[in-house]
């Protein structure tokens, strides 16, 4: 007999994800192990048994001060984790994208005080107290969506001390909004503006600064790079990434977004946990990926925003065997924050099936940041899942807006606003 | 000296569209009218009085019974209307979406029991119950979204006594609501299956039974048709809807979604307030919109959910000067509910501006549902009008999922969840 805290009753559907190896592949991605009319028991904080209703009262007893909640014929999933943010910056760019709409090139725009390093520059100002502010309510509403994971990136301070500071204000916002953040350093987001012209000395400046700090303070878990064109060359990424896989980080690319640029093959070379974008990649990358386990972070909104002949290669990953994760991007570039958005993005667009997608979200992405044992409705799994006024789970994907009309985070049901 | 019920204070920028024609055309659409460290007066659920706060003292009274409340620094904007939506209707298709992701044929996912038929033998099996229990909650949470003002469709009954049953619902539905609900006809939405091969009998059914009934009883404002191939033809679509313009209604059409088969002319040819869809519409089209002065109502997300390869023509249509509107097209084909997704498919897919998205889904869209007056923070209009926590009002459609944190109807804050 099990001892509970709390027992959600009245679930009409639970997709616990419960059966096979993580991450999923292939058809393993459309098998969601539904319970149909479920009870969800939690103790401790942890899921501890999900079964049929009907044999709740057989398998669980509520603690005496333990609850019982119903989920009023909602459906019940893994909580998402969101697997790819840039969600630490300060400011807005909206001012710029009537110029990117008007087909403005990128030197233009940054000439007029635009991309990435206008962030860079406005996060650089910005005081702890305004990022802390500005970041936090961004990873409220991401929550509030049925975000219960987070990778947060580092990479608009860019000099060594800057990103050090960012880095330190994630475990702040971690305890401020009461969703684990995993941090990823991202000091090779671009070659910051003093170093211009000289990547391999700021390559040396991380190398020799950046990333034993970050590994000293245990400041992140993983070191990300921007290998394109313009940005860092594989040369370059290697050495970064290589360099960081000594100091115990795990690792992950940015590959392959504007042109097919070797990012992907560097990560099956480096035996990345992610490779990330991907949308120029090849049908020998996505081979590449599928043999060496690496997951395929997608990030579909941006692929919208970017380009309009493109969408996010979901389906072509999934045919080729490449475990699929997926993340929002938000970033002043491509502000979105609501996983249920990216779901639908990468059915109605990438053309991945809601079943896939959902699978993507949760076990997928959670393996994707490090957070193994997440994403699943799995007896000691940590409790975190979503409740959906839908009619069933693949209606996540199918609907682009679903909001979850109840949020539970360590088996404790969270406010919405 | 204006008598205020209510003053909104700390208003950090005010969209008011308050100046020029309606609807708005080229470069009309850009410009919103703003004023920055605004309040708004608010008399018997009207708009009484926008301007720069440090005028209110001196133009503004509050009556004794009256509030002050704080938009605590966001942006004010006039609330959505959401021009385009079948929102009445039973049941879901979530079920057939793999078999279109994996490029199924219409008439195989008919074979296999989905397609427009299978929602109209749910919606004709649903209780009235049922009815406003599902499409209740569907306006509920668009209007949590931020639509003040909302049209729906009948078109999922199709006999004569089953769309009449629709269209009486949707008043009641505004009423629980509290959101005006614009009906519209659509018994010509598609051949019902009892009539088969015989398009033009049931012709004679909506213009000798159906059409007399709804102007006789006031249940619509407009009557709409789907001319498209295998649908309603050119021919077929105009006969019912001179009918339908001889009987006072006002009149819409499906256009040109599919194929280019002449819906936009016959629209400019009837003077129709809105053509609708419009993707495949022709440059010829375009000027003959403009220069009828026929609302494009576009509706983004079912233009990507749709075809991978096409967005919503509004780049093209606001620079060939035709008023263009917005709206969900909300339906078991395409479920969304949220107008600030509407606006960021509308600038990042269709290539509007931010500030011509929010011209086109507020002063236009009312406009092009016949709610003249609205859409605009202009004195005498209703007090419908929204804060966003944001920093400007270009960051909706800058923004994939901006939320509203206030939402003021007829001068009320109401709930949001």
């Amino acid at each position: 007999m099990i001892l509970a805290d709390l027992l959600v009753t009245d679930v009409r559907e639970a997709a616990t994800l419960a059966r096979g190896a993580v991450p999923r592949t292939g058809a393993a991605m459309r098998e969601l192990s539904l319970v149909h009319d479920a009870a969800i028991a939690v103790a401790a904080g942890r899921v501890a048994w999900v079964g049929p209703a009907r044999q709740a009262h057989r398998q669980v007893r509520l603690r005496s001060a333990g609850r019982r909640v119903s989920a009023e014929d909602g459906v019940v999933v893994p909580g998402f984790t969101d697997a790819h943010t840039h969600a630490l910056f300060a400011g807005d760019r909206a001012f710029e994208l009537p110029f990117k709409l008007a087909g403005m090139s990128y030197a233009e725009i940054a000439r007029r005080g635009g991309g990435l390093y206008a962030t860079v520059r406005a996060t650089r100002a910005a005081s702890d107290t305004t990022l802390l502010r500005e970041t936090g309510a961004r990873l409220r509403r991401m929550a509030a969506s049925g975000s219960t994971a987070i990778e947060v990136k580092s990479g608009y301070a860019l000099d060594v001390p800057g990103e050090l500071r960012l880095l330190r204000l994630i475990p702040r916002l971690a305890r401020e909004i009461g969703v684990p953040l995993v941090p990823t350093y991202l000091g090779a987001h671009a070659v910051p503006e003093e170093y211009r012209g000289r990547p391999d000395a700021y390559l040396d400046r991380m190398i020799g600064h950046a990333l034993p700090a970050v590994a000293r303070e245990g400041l992140a878990r993983f070191c990300d790079v921007f290998c394109e064109p313009g940005f860092f060359t594989v040369r370059q990424s290697e050495r970064l990434l290589r360099s960081a896989l000594a100091l115990g980080l795990g690792v992950k690319v940015h590959a392959d977004e504007f042109v097919l640029s070797g990012g992907a093959r560097l990560a099956a070379r480096l035996g990345a946990v992610s490779a990330d974008h991907l949308l120029r990649a090849s049908a020998d990358d996505r081979h590449r990926l599928a043999a060496a386990g690496v997951t395929a972070v997608l990030l579909p909104l941006t692929a919208f925003a970017a380009s309009p002949r493109r969408r996010s290669p979901g389906r072509e990953m999934v045919d080729a065997g490449v475990p699929v994760a997926l993340g929002t991007d938000c970033s002043p570039n491509t502000w979105v924050e609501s996983m249920p958005l990216v779901l639908a993005h990468a059915v109605h667009g990438g053309r991945m099936t809601p079943a896939e997608a959902l699978t993507a979200a949760t076990v997928n992405s959670a393996h994707a940041v490090g957070l193994a044992g997440r994403g699943r409705l799995l007896p000691g799994a940590p409790a975190d899942f979503l409740v959906f006024p839908l009619g069933s789970a693949d209606e996540l994907g199918y609907r682009f807006d679903a909001t979850p009309s109840a949020i539970y985070r360590q088996g404790i049901r969270v406010s919405l606003s």
